[in-house]
């Protein structure tokens, strides 16, 4: 097809091959000439998988390739911030998995690269995407629900990530929350001015021991006036639970969870319907998929594209707030958390 | 009947035709004899309209009526104490509307009379007797989600009270989140220790020039490392807004409005069922009724009565945390707030 | 009260006994001023408990009571007409459960006693009294669902009566369905001119071996085009099923089943709600007293009660075609079954 | 791949390019190497699309490909039989649309062509693989209910087809009806043995004077003694209205619709959710993936199909019978109906 876009693959792990594999076949626009993994296998794996015509371990590979135009970074967090800078350099738009880094400096040298070399960057804050949370976005910005007054994100995983993970996560704050800060500012369109987080540990008290904790409760002044609060929590057994609520002058919005099957069983014992969607992929894969047909789009139309290197950095200082906060125990104003 | 309990009620306004009602028709095992109201209209009324066979102006006629068990006070709040006082002095077992006082010293003296002379008080947080409430209570006692990590209550009014009422009312967090700081003590059965309010004026800018506020969130610290949010808001334009949600280590609890039907109307614009039930007598009528067979057995059967004079003390304890809390913008220990 | 109705209740029964309930205490301007029942204790402790200042075994000293203005049928089915006949002649309004008989001329009769005496009768048919189901109908009365077009009864007991009350029953069309073939004509607000009827024995045989039948699906064709269906079984193991769907050009409407909370328990199993209200009593509460309340206030208010006699006629002769349907194995017209 | 089966598609129209783009994307181990329509265009266009190497006028240019090991007949309903048979006789094995005729003879002409080449050949009744009514079939399957007494099929198509469509299309019953029929088989597990049809025309007179019905209700009678009941409109004014409910001995299961969110709306007006999918391939996209997923199954493994001819056969018997059943008004045996 003459118009496609032609894309390269940085980071062949367990998202790697989601984007992939969302390139692959549900973008029909999109052509992918090469996949870097920093271990080979992982590369080829996935290159042989989605007839990807090349496979490399170096990513300076993807960027030098003048027939790439956009890069999908997947690699470890740790990597993104210089991968951005340099995929800007050699002139393509670029795609991240979030966070941009867990420091503002890193960020803030990644976004000055991006800036001087006049690309675009969408951060993959995939959840905007959701159909859900973007029916109620939707309708919050067109007033169905009047002025907004409270907000409430609940956002429980279901079951905490190995030790070894949360130990290099950068905190539950910026490794969970950060989806839900994006999240608040999303639905509202209004930026949170003051954090108040409070937490513990109760699912499992290596993550204490680990310096982090597993559930929180965060609370949010937004510039605006609105109150918002965030519950997070490393485990909960029945699942994926994701779900919002906005209320304001005129109604309210809330978005339950989703589940595999519409079928209610009654018996002697009560009335039982599905569990949540249990795996992330599969609970945000229209996610996934619209979040990446945007980024086709606005490289296509060229326009902003949807989810901005600004997007992906106020989440963070969001997310150093929250932490401040909880060490501290009090209100924490973002304009604190220094640039 | 032979066994019949002998009551009075004092104060005959709204609240207390709704306890005439109940104890004069819903519990066959209660004999209204006097009912009084510093109006005498109202007593009067009261009387004709629920076959009670005396009228006073005057409460000292149903505290010197020596055939009078049990007393109902339903007066307006700044009695409350001062009869509580006086019945207990003439051995009258008590049950009483929230709160007992806005401040603590009233109420530390309404309790050592009730101590003193042996009588019984009851507390009328009659939400904990609604079957939604009371059904989420006992699973959680009984262990049914394990250890209790987050509770959330959602408790919107459908529209404020009159400015006059606002002016008086001891402020939002003594006058509407008390019913919500009982609430969160009887889900999980153990104590809050600190609290954070934030809040603001978003329905009514009258109430705000009042000294009040109309919306708020409130964040719960317990003794036992649970962390609770309340959320009030004196309007909700779809109607009475009272929901709960308890999260634990096995599962969660979650309660919803009651609706006046159960009736799903599918057409071509959505499909709609019925609203919040609107007004709170209706809404709580079953609470209204089973917390006055509560009282009424715990006589009959001399055991202790379900909410106690202490039970009403604490959310005070609570709503003047809250207060703090919210004009010092910082969290709140309960051992701040003097006896 | 000067104004209050004077009513005998005639059978003190579980259903006599409701309604003495009812009339005793939800509905204060009756005064209730005598009891019979066959069973000369039934009477007295129906009369004791709901201060009823006479009872009686032969429910002639009612009749013969001038002061008593209306009666309330609650005895055996088999005495229902003549119980009608000998009221009607004492010039006494009547409320009788349905059914009025099994056989269409003895309902003809007892209809012939109340026509010539010019009192109001008013048959039990309690369920058009629900909320949801009064709800459903109303909104298909108001036009909200354009021209209806199809309407679905599903009404299954918990479990099936003992076999000594299935043989003097009249059939399960007769004792179960009676209430939905009424449900039927209220619900659309036409006549039912065909009845095809199929059903089995599904629960127990000893219901087959007494020549009943305990499972039925019955399709209606209405006068005005209507399709109908009603599914019965004598037992569902999840409680009292009660639902109806009537779909038209301009949406559908459907009832779901009334719990006794609204708490949804989520844990690693499976996501969980109430059983439905599992007994009859507790289930149409609400319709027992509304359907006394309209009762009297026909009387009150000298207009034709809302459930007439004929309304007590019609679900027999439905009820007669089902059973020659089923066992013809073919479409029955109404006008088939003798006048 | 290695592994791929090679499939040709005959017939480009609407579900032939569904059917295109599920092999083309969504099975990564098949390969469409050619595609046919009558109409040139409509091939070409395919092909462009999906990378469909060749594209042809003939059907027989796929047939006559030595290469090609599977047709995918997608063609009108008049050359369902006849296609299926010239693949049958070039060896390939074969997916077909649903019905594979209107009558009885033609049907067998081409089993009997399956049966003598030893081709495998599946009918397109996608419904079976809705992860709704697969769940609820395989709990009815697994005993989750006990014994199935009652099964209930509401099946309401959004809008009426063209009447152009609606005079060639066989009448409701083998044209609509047919998926109903195969769901009921399916659900159950057990053969309906006697059928009684009633209907009329609700929608559009113009239906009517085509000879056919637009609404119906059709009562089933089992070999296993269940009883089911079918509605059917052509039009719902609220969506795609596909619902099932099945009862048995130990409780009962019940899919309610899919929708496009999950979101709550509450309004002073009502609380709105979402209407159902509307558009047929959207609600049935995941039923068609993974009902060609397991035809090619079926084909690698060589087992045999899920959905096989007999059961492309028996549907067409039962409307056939409707139909009589319909026209003479009376119960008919589907031993009635010729082989």
């Amino acid at each position: 097809m003459t118009n496609s876009l032609h894309v390269g693959i940085i980071g062949a792990g367990r998202i790697g091959q989601v984007h992939a594999e969302i390139l692959a076949y549900r973008i029909p626009t999109v052509n992918i000439l090469a996949v870097s993994d920093v271990v080979p296998e992982a590369a080829q794996k996935c290159a042989t998988t989605y007839n990807i015509p090349a496979a490399f371990s170096d990513h300076r590979a993807i960027l030098d390739n003048p027939d790439i135009e956009a890069v999908v970074i997947c690699s470890s967090t740790d990597t993104h911030a210089q991968f951005i800078a340099e995929a800007a350099q050699a002139g393509k738009h670029i795609f991240c998995e979030k966070p941009i880094a867990l420091d503002l400096k890193t960020i803030d040298h990644a976004l000055a690269a991006v800036e001087q070399n006049g690309v675009k960057l969408q951060v993959g804050f995939n959840r905007r995407f959701d159909p859900n949370f973007k029916h109620v976005r939707d309708m919050v910005a067109a007033g169905e629900i009047g002025e907004p007054r409270l907000v409430h994100i609940m956002s429980r995983d279901p079951s905490p990530p190995p030790i070894s993970y949360v130990k290099v996560s950068g905190g539950m704050f910026l490794d969970m929350t950060i989806h839900d800060f994006d999240m608040a500012r999303y639905l509202i369109g209004s930026e949170v001015e003051e954090i108040f987080a409070t937490g513990g540990v109760m699912v499992d008290p290596t993550i204490g021991e680990a310096g982090d904790i597993d559930t929180a409760v965060i609370t949010l002044r937004y510039a605006n006036g609105v109150i918002g609060t965030i519950d997070n929590c490393r485990q909960a057994v029945y699942g994926y639970d994701q779900r919002i609520e906005v209320f304001g002058s005129k109604g309210s919005l809330a978005a339950a969870n989703n589940v595999p099957h519409r079928v209610t069983h009654s018996n002697a014992n009560g009335v039982h319907t599905a569990l949540p969607l249990h795996f992330f992929i599969e609970r945000y894969m229209q996610a996934y998929i619209d979040e990446l047909k945007a980024f086709v789009q606005a490289i296509v139309e060229d326009t902003p594209p949807p989810v901005t290197g600004l997007d992906g950095r106020i989440p963070v200082v969001m997310g150093l707030a929250a932490g401040k906060s909880y060490r501290e125990n009090r209100p924490v104003k973002l304009s604190e958390i220094g640039s």
